[in-house]
C-alpha cells in the first residue's frame, strides 16, 4: 500500500495544503483512511511524516478541515515555525503522526492523570534518512515518552523507518540508548523547551521524563486506536473534527464522503503557487542553561 | 567598502567556483586583496564566508587557484561534505577566514609547538543570522581556540558580525560563555569529532581546549597578518600557494595581476550551470559516546 501527495496554494502560507492520495489515485484523509497498521502481525505501523527532520514549518494533519489535508500551524495569523533551542536545528526527528489514532480529551489518562490533546498520536521517527513532507512510511515502534502539555496528555512515541539500515539493529529503547548516544536525552530536552522563545512554560512529562519501552509503547498506540474507533464511529463526539473518509466502510461510519464529494473539496482550495521564502528570524539559535 | 560574489561551474561539483569582484567590478582575491581590517582603529576585520552555518559543503577559499576562488573541497574525486555528528547538523557557525591572513607551514607556533597549515586564519562567527557562501562581513573578534589537527596548528577565531543584534553585547569570550551557554563546549566537541566519521583521528588542542581571549585572539591574528605579509612580498617562499592579486601595490607584490589577465582567468572557468543535489547519504547523523 503506497500513497502519493498533491500540493495546493502556496508553501509557507496560510494557503498551503497537502493532500493525500491512495494508489488508485483516489483522496484519503490521512487521519482516517490510511489504514494504522502496515503490518498487524508484525506489529508494524504506517506513520504520514508531517515535519522532516532538521526544519521549522509547523506542519501538522489539519484535524479540523474536510480530508485533514496537511497544513501549517497559524499562530496570530501568521504561518508558525518552531524556534532553533540551542544546540538543535529545527525538529530532531522526522516528525508526524500515526493515522487511525487519536489522544481523546474526555479520556483522563491513567498515567499522566491528563486527558489527551484531541490529535492523532505524534511520532519521532530517528531514522538515517530525511523524510519528505507527507512522505507515508511504515515503522517499528521502540519506545514512547509521556508529555504533558498545559495540561493535556501528548504521548510521543519513537520509531524507525522498517527500510531503515540500522532498523533490524533498533527492536527497543534500550536500543536507541546504546546505539544513539545522547538522541533520547535531546529528545526529552527538545520538546521541554520549544515553546519557551515563544513565551510559553517548559513542558512536563510524566513517569519523571524517562521513556517506557516498545510494549508499553503498543499499548498506548492500541488505545488511542479505539479511541479513534469510537471516533470514526460517531460513538463519541467529534465535536469541531472532521471525520470525512473515502476509505472506511460506511457501515462503520456516517461520515463517508464519495470520490466526487472528495474532488470537490481539494479543487475548492487555492491552486498551486511559488513557494514564500521561510523569514530570516526563523535562524535564530536561542540559548539556555541546561537543567 | 563592499564585495560581490559572481559563481562559475555547477555547485556542488568539481567545477563550481565562486569569484570576487570589488565594487568597481573588478575581480579580487578573497585571500589577497579583500583588506584585513575594515575599521583598525576599531579592531573591526573582514571574514570571507565559505560555510553557511547548518550546512555541509565544505567549501574553501582555493589558495592554490589564480584568484583564489571558493570552491568545494574534494577528497577521492569526489566533492566533500562534512559529516553530521550529533547533536549537530552541519557547520554549527558561519564559517569562514580572514583574508590577508596565513598560518605559515615552516613557522612553529609558540603556543601549540606545531607549525601552521598553510591557509588563512579560521573564522566561527556567531551571530543570528544565517550568512551566504562568499559574503564579506565585518566582524568583532571575541577568542580564539588552538586547534592542533594531524601535527598542524590549525586557530580557530570566535567572532561576531558588528550588524548583528548581540553584537554590542558580546565583547569577550566571557560573553559569549555567558551569553549563548554551551556554544563554546558544542564548537570544541565538533571540531574533536567533526573527522572522525571519515575514519581520522580526533582533533587535538592547545591549552587543554580552553578558549584564549580577545586581547591573545588579535595577537595571533596579527602574527598572521605579519606572515601573510612576507608571502605577498615574496619574502617567504610561496610554494604551491597562487598569489596572483589585483589590489595589493606592485610595489608591495611581485605577484601583481591586471584586470585583463583577471577576467581572462575568470573566463577560462565552466559557466554557470544548474546545481547538483546534495547526496542523502550527507542526511546522516553520527553519534558518539560523549567525552
Amino acid at each position: 500500500m503506497s500513497f502519493t501527495v498533491e500540493e495546493r496554494g502556496t508553501l509557507h502560507s496560510l494557503n498551503y495544503r497537502l493532500f493525500f492520495k491512495n494508489t488508485d489515485g483516489k483522496y484519503v484523509s490521512p487521519f482516517h483512511d490510511i489504514p494504522m497498521y502496515a503490518d498487524e502481525s508484525q506489529n508494524i505501523f504506517h506513520v504520514v511524516v508531517e515535519v522532516p527532520r532538521w526544519t521549522n514549518a509547523k506542519m501538522e494533519i489539519a484535524t479540523k478541515d474536510p480530508l485533514n489535508p496537511v497544513k501549517q500551524d497559524v499562530k496570530k495569523g501568521k504561518v508558525r515555525y518552531v524556534a532553533n533551542v540551542f544546540p538543535h536545528k529545527g525538529y530532531i526527528w522526522n516528525y508526524g503522526a500515526i493515522p487511525q489514532t487519536w489522544e481523546d480529551p474526555a479520556h483522563k489518562d491513567e498515567h499522566t492523570g491528563f486527558c489527551g490533546d484531541n490529535d492523532p498520536i505524534d511520532v519521532c521517527e530517528i531514522g538515517t534518512k530525511v523524510c519528505s513532507r507527507g512522505e507515508v512510511i511504515k515503522v517499528k515502534v521502540l519506545g514512547i515518552l509521556a508529555m504533558v502539555d498545559e495540561g493535556e496528555t501528548d504521548w510521543k512515541v519513537i520509531v524507525i523507518n522498517v527500510e531503515d539500515p540500522e532498523a533490524k539493529d533498533l527492536n527497543n529503547i534500550s536500543d536507541v540508548r546504546r546505539l544513539k548516544p545522547g538522541y533520547l536525552e535531546s529528545t526529552v530536552d527538545w520538546f521541554r523547551m520549544y515553546k519557551v522563545p515563544d513565551g510559553k512554560p517548559e513542558n512536563e512529562f510524566a513517569f519523571n521524563g524517562e521513556f517506557k519501552d516498545k510494549d508499553f509503547a503498543l499499548g498506548i498506540i492500541k488505545s488511542t486506536h479505539k479511541f479513534w474507533k469510537d471516533l470514526i464511529s460517531q460513538k463519541t463526539n467529534a465535536g469541531e473534527l472532521n471525520c470525512k473518509n473515502t476509505c472506511v466502510s460506511p457501515s462503520d461510519s456516517p461520515y463517508h464522503c464519495s470520490v466526487d464529494q472528495a474532488k470537490a473539496i481539494v479543487g475548492g482550495t487555492s491552486p498551486s503557487g511559488k513557494e514564500e521564502p521561510i523569514p530570516s528570524s526563523v535562524d535564530k539559535w536561542f540559548y539556555y542553561e541546561r537543567k
